[in-house]
């Protein structure tokens, strides 16, 4: 019985030929849909001794705070993409200051760049995907209110970088447990 | 005019409802070929005072040297990534010290993630895709016939790093010609 055309497209998993691996062929035309992990590039920024959180308006986790942060685009540097998406979740133009963090979330296929940044002009204000953009002081941080794990590990891998002046490159925490684990 | 089946799958160019760039859209089913940039992870292999490198057989750069790396699979750390690339193109396990390098090569859409790692077990051979692995000393390393620019950069970084002890993760090295810049 031939499939109704609105409905094909990839859809056979199969090890194509010299290949090792299953992947998501397309049986009408041939088309190998790889599928790879894929890179959310962020930052957290900070004015003064103050972080910039966006509110989400989108979901998942809409209402929840999260960093700017989003999917790396095709030929695109990690820092430019953290940098664009600072400005469009909080139309905030920012100065990269260094590498925070290298976090991996395998169950969703991601690896997350997370960079340290600062507002290299004053203003911001929500863009479309967020209901509100603001500075926090570190007291004030909505810690139950955080979007993701990751966005938590960012802000704590952010304050101990500055309280230890530790420059390393952070990780995934050890023991994160991967039933919490979700993508930014 | 209808076009064949067997030459239909994703093909034309344009931006989805609710999307802001071009994708890769199937005419006839709908499906979208979302484009990401690719994860690159690899290391720089020691045994002692030794590096491990080896000689592709395979192109691109066919019997030209290179660090043990390769595409991140989903659902794989970057870790594990790095430690399969080490077995299967030099049948050698690792053990991962640290993470050595995060290089952005955006006109070819790439991330390289690239660790420190050390042989777990002191054996070794090429997998299907070396035509040889060996361990170099510093001076033994044959710069001349590094197999891409990301290569001559880990080994310049590694030993940077042992140099100095500066565990700070590198990046990109500035004025990396965009023109010299291949993928690993």
């Amino acid at each position: 019985m031939a499939t109704p055309s609105s409905l094909r497209g990839p859809s056979v998993r199969t090890v194509p030929e010299g290949d090792t691996r299953e992947r998501v062929v397309c049986p009408d035309c041939g088309f190998i849909a790889y599928e790879n992990p894929k890179v959310v590039v962020g930052s957290v920024v900070v004015s003064g001794d103050r972080l910039l959180l966006c509110r989400r308006a989108i979901e998942p986790r809409r209402g929840y705070w999260t960093l700017p942060a989003g999917y790396l685009e095709v030929n695109e540097s990690t820092m430019a993409g953290a940098a664009r998406e600072a400005f469009e979740e909080a139309c905030a133009r920012i100065s990269i200051d260094g590498l925070l963090a290298v976090y991996d979330i395998p169950r969703i296929s991601q690896v997350q760049v997370i960079y340290r940044a600062r507002l290299a002009e004053p203003g911001f204000e929500p863009g479309p995907e967020s209901l509100e953009v603001r500075l926090f002081a570190w007291d004030e941080i909505p810690w139950d209110d955080l979007a993701f794990p990751s966005v938590h590990w960012s802000l704590q891998h952010y304050g101990d970088w500055q309280r230890t002046g530790d420059e390393r490159t952070r990780g995934t925490p050890e023991g994160a447990s991967p039933g919490r684990l979700q993508g930014l």
